[in-house]
């Protein structure tokens, strides 16, 4: 079991035009530093925070609980012009809990709904004994092959491709992908294979020539298996690995037979 | 003609993992704080940063000089655990700007080149006497018709499916598109016209189903040119635009006839 | 008991002069926003931090474990220019925690000692079972008193007078005092009695007319007594309480007899 | 002539308390940032902000327009759940300068007047053919005599002792003192000469046994004077003065006859 918070800014749209047009770096600013400030907190709780649209951001949250979500959305309320609404849900796969949460956030009321504000509300339970399963996915020799070679738009243009791919690819397998910068990609992932990853991208390869490799890694925690994930990434990097994706696991945390995963996908 | 700044972290793949990768949350705060002051610093001088792969940014930078790059590049390294480099340049449309500052820059050595550091430089000239042009563009509606009703993956899904198609048919103008939040894109577009916009938007609809609007705005400086993109937005809003576009113009901007305009990108 | 921790940026000085002497504006905001993260990184587990000289900070850290303050340490490390080393030490009063904790760092090398680096270290024990007793100070109606009347600098020089006067009273009781902005001071007081404060103040009030009022909060946390500390200000200001003091304990926290009081401090 | 700039949030007192007490680490953090900002903001365009109550901020603002001290006041409400007031005055003296400015912005109303929120406004003129006189003092040797020696708290109360000196001595001058971490001190002091500071740190060392030394930088803004004010520092650090104040001065910049200097004070 994934446990995921959504986040939204509440009546975010109008405010930003209102009594006229704020200006535009001030608005990156504040989204920016609202990310920021998100993953700092949530990490501290060995959280991690994904900044999607900015002002609908979906975070790992096993281990976290109501209180401390609690002292999250009061935080920025204290420090913010603007405030934020959270729903948690948990589920065997990072898909159906993100959709699980929104659908709980929906029934308090629309996003630009004036008189929703700070909703904290779970969707289903807080996961206790569940694990969190993250790739961390990278392009392999970006650096030479486009960063020094191509326009810094063209790579951007690039990275874009390889990402929409990927989301299109994994979400057949109702895991979710975040874009963490650079060349890298971050993928929640309970119940998906090491095969299933070579297959992925394959397909990418084909499609576009970018070859990709994962570091994957299964822990308590957004946090634990996102440290598992890059030592799987560095082992592929420094040759120890045969393939081009590397799987670690924190002990205590149980992976599911092929039987078992698939049973996931299908529920 | 637009000015453009191409900003890249020195070194920094390498930074990441050294001595051992470091905890994920930590980066996505450095590299969400480092934007954030980007916009604020150029912001300050009427400058637009875009915040592209993070580790490499592009920003609009018409009216400002050397000094205050250095200014910044300085602050960054006054406050960062990493510093930047930047290259300047300028072209007649935004998207042959960034391409000659890139070039510049990757004359000084490679990205992830232990011995290349903050590196300024400047491709052709500062421009003196051009103009920015901004098109803030806008999806339809996203909030009843996505937000309030689908999961947030999926609507930041059908967000990067329209991202990616605009990329594509905007690089044909020679424009570029950066994803502002929400459901939001801010697109350099010194060259283009209004007609221009709504085919472009004509084929999204076709292809996904999603409606398009824009403000665009011509100014001396990105800020100015934002401000007057914002203010279309809120005209087309207010039904006080007859179609999806609205184009307003800074006093003292000369815009181009449309026999100048197809020759800026045949050039 | 308390539990205190002592922050030191490590070899601080020559750093803000090499290779040249860095931007003040910067340096200025480098600290500041150190700070910041202090605090929301220790207030997440519910500690609080004060400035202090900004390049030595002390922080009140009950219930707080090492794993966690390596991992601030860590992060301030992956997103500044600078490192810090922490000690921990807890006792009876404030102050002898703080005096335990510079000892412990003082062992491993000077604040300039180019060598040493992220020092984390442990006096004698981490508290388990203690309590933090803070008040907060407040001077009477500054505003119309001072701030709508007299300069923003008079007013300020007066702040400070009135810290001094403070700072060197509580000395007595082995009680630390810290500015935490506007007219408010806030005070770990464990040991302290409420007759204590008023003779404190009454001796202020004397020296300089200038009336000042305290919440004092018993809890478990730096946050939890910082909590009751504000609600007993409030109930002293709606005129609640028959005198300028009101202590609030959280359920649990013991308070001690005056005869183990007095021996606090003559420990 | 000098221009300062008295900064204040509109209303906050209420606010912390509203419609409970806020949490003591977010206000802390809330404040830090407002600085760093603050001098971020003002440093893009060479000023340099002190501050002081953290509520109540001063700044020195030659060669600041009225436009940007507004396009700042705007970046603070687009960013923050607080806005600021400002009003600026100019003078001969830096302490009457903040006195002007202060009764400027008292003029419109009380710092907890509801009512009263982004006040702008000068109170003489700006100054366009002034400069900034900045003595930037530091303790000597304050590591090796009390860092490594003390308890953090003890240095602490040490530098605060020192602090209270210089801001009375000081203010015999019409100059104004100001903290800024470590054992440093920035001293806006216009109209001041070397002998004055040497006579004041006589006292100074009588009194107390602190030595202390003072580059000071004259320049057509306080970034200006600042750069130079730590080369004096540097320079009597390297053993290049005679004595322990040293004085730069940026070409341009005009400095008084001691005859003109006793008129500004006796103004
Ligand atoms: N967010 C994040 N970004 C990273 C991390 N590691 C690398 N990056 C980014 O990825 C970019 C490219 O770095 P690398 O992946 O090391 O470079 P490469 O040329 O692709 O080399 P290989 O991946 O080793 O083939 C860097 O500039 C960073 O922006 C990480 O752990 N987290
Ligand atoms: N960065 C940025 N984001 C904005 C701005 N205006 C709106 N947004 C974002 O866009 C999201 C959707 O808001 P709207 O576009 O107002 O909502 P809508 O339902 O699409 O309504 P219409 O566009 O009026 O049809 C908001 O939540 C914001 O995240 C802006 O000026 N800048
Ligand atoms: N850090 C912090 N500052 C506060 C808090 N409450 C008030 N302040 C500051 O104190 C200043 C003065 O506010 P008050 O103490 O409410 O005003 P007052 O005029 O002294 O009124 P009384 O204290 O009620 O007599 C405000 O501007 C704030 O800067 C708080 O809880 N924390
Ligand atoms: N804000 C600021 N603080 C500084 C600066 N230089 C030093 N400091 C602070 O001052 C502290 C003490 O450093 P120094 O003054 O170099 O040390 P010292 O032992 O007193 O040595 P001398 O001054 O050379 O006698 C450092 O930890 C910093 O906090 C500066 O330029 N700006
Ligand atoms: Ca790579
Ligand atoms: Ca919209
Ligand atoms: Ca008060
Ligand atoms: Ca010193």
């Amino acid at each position: 079991m994934i446990q995921i918070t959504v986040i939204q800014i509440d009546n975010y749209g109008p405010w930003t035009v209102t009594p006229q047009p704020r200006r535009e770096s001030d608005l990156q600013a504040l989204q920016a530093r609202l990310y920021a400030d998100l993953n700092l907190m949530f990490g501290m709780h060995k959280g991690l925070v994904f900044y999607t649209r900015f002002d609908n951001l979906i975070a790992i949250t096993n281990g976290i609980d109501l209180l401390t979500h609690q002292k999250i959305q009061d935080s920025i309320k204290n420090r913010y012009p603007i405030t934020i609404s959270m729903a948690i849900a948990s589920s065997k796969t990072p898909y159906k809990a993100q959709k699980l949460a929104t659908k709980k956030l929906q029934e308090h009321g629309s996003a630009q709904d004036e008189g929703r504000r700070e909703v904290l509300d779970v969707a289903n339970e807080l996961v206790m004994d569940g694990y969190v399963q993250l790739a961390h996915i990278d392009i392999n020799n970006i650096t030479e092959r486009l960063t020094d070679l191509e326009s810094a738009y063209d790579t951007y243009i690039n990275v874009n491709k390889v990402k929409l791919m990927l989301m299109e690819e994994l979400k057949k397998y109702d895991a979710m992908l975040f874009f963490i910068g650079g060349d890298n990609f971050m993928c929640p992932c309970n119940g998906m294979s090491e095969d299933d990853f070579l297959s992925v991208f394959e397909k990418i390869k084909e499609k576009c020539g970018v070859e990709l490799k994962a570091g994957i890694g299964i822990g308590k925690t957004a946090e634990d298996a996102s440290n598992l994930a890059d030592i799987g990434l560095e082992l592929i990097r420094a040759g120890k690995t045969g393939r081009q994706v590397c799987t670690l696991k924190q002990e205590g945390c149980e992976i599911l037979s092929p039987l078992q995963k698939r049973q996931i996908i299908t529920d």
